[in-house]
Order: structure tokens, then C-alpha cells, then sequence
């Protein structure tokens, strides 16, 4: 079975043990596992079920760490489209790395970035956009002094210094091998991976940054660099994809509403299209799913509690079995995960009409924001 | 005979007819300069010499003018060797255009260009030469109130969108075609030239840019986007080189000092250079030039006159006529010369150590500054 894996398209069965292998990184074994229980005193339910699953230099983190030389967090988002509940995943593991390890944290904006890269979208689109993600994120609960929140059409003059030291070691060939650009790309697209990486400098320890492994192709570029620059070559720990709706193949996309929960959906727009599009491991009749039980693998429905929204082990366990047994049937699984996902949108929507002054705190009055408007990278 | 120009090399004997020609440029003619001498009320020496040669849309310019539709002028610099007496030609005749036209002007500093192009230059060091340049501009005395002069590293922010507009509608075979870069050059170089072509947008007017010849390159691309992005397209105004101290083919160059006059150069240096290196058109004894007389068109020194320093008609008429008879010898032409630089020279130092103040109002102070800082792109 083939598949495809850009930071900008992903589809087919993916096969993340070969994608990991083929991309040079490492899996997070049990070794490394214990090792950050050990730091941080448990561990997310991201790393315990294997969802963030493969990394770079993440023991050289933990080895900074225990020898308190410290690291920092990165990790961002492109406006552009509405953000969905794929999209809080990389957040909400760095929220967790954050308070775990007390350490800083940096969230890029990159509000030219879709931009760029799509024919139609105008700035101004792009601009509105960027506005409610800021307070989508913002909501999470990010430590207010150790967190910069930061839009590069608005922090740009502060990054210039160090965005043109990075651009400069970095060829157009480069960017060809690694983007796949072409002549016809235009000149703001191939320029602009350097944006992306100059974060990864803003600060003289090792960075870690947090994402789906669809994005680490960002972050080879940077490490063929950063020593030159005088900097730490980034750590990234690699989540798998969040599954769209339809079936467990390729990724929740925004631009295909079907597939993705979006943070603003209501409450009957969810229960639809869990109802309608979930993809089920169940059987086709009641009788058989009764008989030969669900197929909680390939149950997009069973799939998003294991990953998102059922944290409790006995319990995800207990659904688990009493799918594969078939006493619970799909329309039973489905309810529990419209429940849930309710539940959090109802509690995330409340968090977010009242995020303007934590966006102000984020962006630049918290103590790490102010530090960073004072300073030139 | 072959000759070369582009933006980072000029060798050769120039045919500047065949140049213009090849840009597909417009001869700045006499029902032109009329034109602008019936609007100007007079003509710069620049243009009744013919050293500002040729143009693109410089009568639509005129027209707008006319009509009081307005117009603005742009011109810049880039920061990263010294400055010499060339440097200074598009800004001298600048000026005038500005008082004579009374318009704003925006002179960009683009303090990344010569740091993205030299692999051994190091940003520090540009942002040194900068401060030099900066001040040596400012004491060239344009309209404090008219004039906005900026380094891309500082006003970056404000031309940000404007810029990620300007660098989605051009693509990398572009760049390639009209600059000669390659899949080997960075990213920087190539995303560049929408950086400088970002301020012919800085006012729904029509721009003209005074600039030598060798510029013209980074206009066509503007010209072929403009008007999808609600703008005019740039108009030109082109100058010939003025000849390097060594003779008359190529251009000055800052990189070869003993081509140059720098504004740095001290009255001795000045001596020694003409005395030393300004390529004669005398003949090789002085009974030799009694007899045959010099030839003026390939004596750089009385080209320098010419160009930059004589500017009364009736004595560079006299200064000719005496030196093709072979009354005046080539050490009396260079005398000339020498106080001619030594005097301006003299004064510029002058008016440049105490240019801060006004380096300040152009940049940040001054009415149209003001304005700018004030504005998103």
C-alpha cells in the first residue's frame, strides 16, 4: 500500500515505522519512555499510547535537562483555514512539556505562510483568520511569563538580523531537495522556511519543537545550519496524524469539512458528522456486530477517544473490549465520542470568547513577551 | 568590441546606444528635454550633457505632472563598502528633481542586499557602513519634510505585507532570467529583489527611480506585476557610468581603490590618485602634445569635470577646446581636477559630521518620516 507524507499533503495507509525509518529519525522506546517518566514524574497519555511516537535529539534534551543547562519549546500554526481538533494536538502536548519541565516557550503565527502558497487566499483573509487562532490558542493555558506568542508580519523587524543570516546559508537547490520547489514556485515560498526556522535561535540552548511528522522536513535544513550559526541543531519529537473522520487513511484536513471537527462546530454539527461520516470497524448488521464484535483499529470513533479524549486507561481499555466483543455496538462508541468532544468544545468555547486579554499577556505583556520585544535575534 | 552591465559587474567599452537599445529602453531626446525644461524651468546639467541618457515612462512622468496628478520619487544604496564620488550621482540629480518637482522622496537602504551577496561580510560589519552612508546622504541637503530615507532592517515591519504580496506574484524562473541566479544561490539573493521593489508601492502615484543603467534590471519584474497588484508601473531614468580614474571603459568601482575617489579620501590621497592613475588622453611628451593636443573624450580627468565637477558650460567648453590644441597639458587638467574634488570633498566632510541631526528628521522626524512610520504597507 502506498502513501504520501508533505507538509502539505498526506494520504494513503501510513506506515509510520517506515516513514520514521525513512526520515532518519528515532522511535521513543521504552528506554526514553522511562527516562521522561523519570523527569517529569509520569507521562502524557501522547507518549504512554504511542501517539507521539518518534523524535530527534530528544534524549540530548533530557540530558540538558538533568544537567540544568534548560532547552525551550517551539511550535506554531499558519493561519489560513478554521482550526480544528487535529490542530490543538502539538498545543496541548507542549502545554504538557511546558509545565512539566518549566521551560519557555515560543509560538510562531506565520500569518504569510498559506498565504503564500495559496492562489486565492488574500492577506486580508488571512489577517481574520489569524485573529481567531490567536485566541483558540491562547485559551489552552499556556504559562503567561514563559510563553511568547508571536505573528511574523508583527515581529518580523526583531527576527530580520537573524532571518537573513539563516537565508544566506541556505541554497535554492536546498529548498528544491527538501520542499520539493520548482522554478515556478514563487520566490515568498521558497523563502520562507527560513522564517520558520530562525525561532529555533532564539534562544543559546537546544530548542525541541513539538508536531506532526508531516512538518519535520522544516527542521532538516535547520540542522545542517545551526551549528554554523553558532546554535544548537533543533530536537523535534513527531506526533501520527489525528485520523480524518472518513477512515483511518491520510489526515483530519480543514479543507475537507467531512473529515474534521472544527473548534466552532455546535453541538448538532458534531453529532452529525460523527453520525454520518465516522469511518466504523463495526459490522454491517446488528446481528453480526453482535457475533463477530467491532474492529476498534479501524474505528475512527474508537481511534479519536484513544488519542483525544478518553484519558483513562481502564476505561478506554473497557471500551475497547466490550467493542471487540461486540456488547457495545457502533452507534453506543459514536455517542460517547460526540459526548466528549461536546464536552470539551463546549468548556474550550467558553475559554475562548474570554481569551483577548491572555492573547494580550501571550503576545506582549507577559514577562518572556516583553523580554522578547525588547531584544534583536 | 564586447562590454558587460548587470547589477554586480560593469567591463568594457560601453555602447550605451546599443545598451539602451538591448533594455529596450527609451533615448531621453531633445523633445523630452524640452519638455522638462519647460517644466523644470531650466535643465540639470546631468540632462543638457546627456549623462542621463535614457528612460522608461519618464514622459508619463511629465504628463502626470502636468496634470497635477503628482508623482514620487526612489532611489537608495546599498550599505557594505565605502562610498566613492560615483555613489553620489543619482542622489545629486535626485535632489534636483525633487526641489525642481517639489515631491516626496523615499531613499531605502538596503542593509541586507550587499550581506546576502558576499560570503565574507559579515551583518555587523554592513550595519557599520551603514551609519557611514546614512550620514554622507542626509548631508546631500533633500527636502527634511519630503524625504523619507530607511534601512530595510528597520522598517521591514511596515512593508511586510506588501512585500509578501509583491514576492507571491513572482516566481523563481523570474529571478532566474532577469538576475542570472542560479539553483546554487541562497534563498536571501533570491528572495531580494522583492524587498526593493516593495517602495515603488508606497503611494498610488507614479514612481520614478533616478538610477545608473546597470539598475534597470530590478525594474522589469515591478513592471510585469504592477498593475495586477492596483499599482503604476515604475518609470526610469537612466544615467551612463561615470569612468573609473583608470580609464573610460566599465565603471568606478568601491572595490578597487585605485578607480575610486572614496569621500573618505583625504586631500593627499586625492593628489596622488589623479596624479597616479587618472588614464590620460595627453600625448606621451609635452613637445608631442604642443604639437597634436589631447584627446578629451578618453581623458578621464577632463571626463570627471564633464560629468561632475565643471558645470559652467562656457569654461568646460574652454577647458576642452584648450586641451584638444594642446595649450593645456594633462598636469594642468589633473590641477584642476584635484581642487575641484579637494573642494568638494572639503565641504562635504563639513556638512557630513554634522549630519545626524538631520539623518534623524529624514529617518524618523520629519513630516513624510513621520507619515511613513505611521503607515502599514
Amino acid at each position: 500500500m502506498t502513501f504520501k507524507v508533505t507538509p502539505w499533503e498526506v494520504t494513503g495507509k501510513i506506515d509510520y515505522d517506515k516513514l520514521r525509518r525513512d526520515f532518519g529519525a528515532k522511535l521513543i522506546d521504552k528506554e526514553l519512555k522511562n527516562r521522561i517518566k523519570k523527569n517529569a514524574g509520569g507521562l502524557h497519555h501522547f507518549l504512554s499510547r504511542d501517539f507521539f511516537f518518534s523524535h530527534r535529539d530528544f534524549n540530548l534534551i533530557l540530558k540538558d535537562y538533568e544537567k540544568n543547562k534548560g532547552f525551550f519549546l517551539y511550535t506554531g500554526r499558519a493561519p489560513g483555514g478554521d482550526m480544528t481538533i487535529a490542530h490543538l494536538i502539538p498545543f496541548i502536548f507542549t502545554k504538557w512539556l511546558q509545565k512539566t519541565f518549566d521551560v519557555n516557550l515560543y509560538i510562531q503565527i506565520p500569518d504569510e505562510e498559506k498565504f503564500l502558497h495559496k492562489q486565492n487566499l488574500s492577506w486580508e483573509t488571512v489577517q481574520e483568520k489569524t485573529r481567531e487562532d490567536l485566541k483558540h490558542i491562547a485559551s489552552l493555558g499556556f504559562n503567561q511569563d514563559k510563553t511568547f506568542l508571536f505573528q511574523n508580519s508583527e515581529y518580523i523587524k526583531n527576527m530580520y538580523p537573524m532571518l537573513m543570516k539563516t537565508a544566506k546559508k541556505i541554497t535554492n537547490s536546498t529548498m528544491k531537495a527538501v520542499f520539493g520547489f520548482k522554478d515556478s514556485t514563487n520566490i515568498g515560498m521558497s523563502f520562507y522556511p527560513a522564517i520558520q526556522m530562525v525561532p529555533t535561535f532564539f534562544e543559546k540552548k537546544r530548542c525541541v519543537i513539538p508536531c506532526a511528522i508531516d512538518q519535520d522536513n522544516y527542521w532538516r535544513p535547520q540542522r545542517d545550519i545551526a551549528e554554523k550559526l553558532g546554535f544548537y541543531k533543533t530536537a523535534t519529537i513527531h506526533s501520527k496524524f489525528l485520523p480524518p473522520l472518513t477512515g483511518v487513511e491520510g489526515k483530519m484536513s480543514a479543507s475537507k469539512s467531512e473529515t474534521a471537527i472544527y473548534l466552532s462546530d455546535n453541538e448538532d454539527v458534531v453529532k452529525k458528522k460523527v453520525m454520518k461520516y465516522a469511518f466504523s470497524g463495526g459490522q454491517p448488521t446488528l446481528e453480526e456486530h453482535r457475533k463477530k464484535g467491532g474492529n476498534p483499529d479501524i474505528d475512527v470513533a474508537f481511534q479519536w477517544l484513544y488519542i483525544l479524549f478518553e484519558l483513562d486507561d481502564k476505561k478506554i481499555e473497557k471500551i475497547r473490549e466490550e467493542y471487540k466483543l461486540g456488547k457495545m455496538l457502533t452507534g453506543e462508541l459514536k455517542t460517547i465520542l460526540i459526548n466528549k468532544i461536546n464536552n470539551f468544545l463546549k468548556e474550550h468555547s467558553k475559554r475562548k470568547d474570554k481569551a483577548d486579554k491572555i492573547v494580550d499577556k501571550l503576545k506582549y505583556s507577559g514577562k518572556l513577551a516583553k523580554e522578547m520585544w525588547n531584544k534583536t535575534i
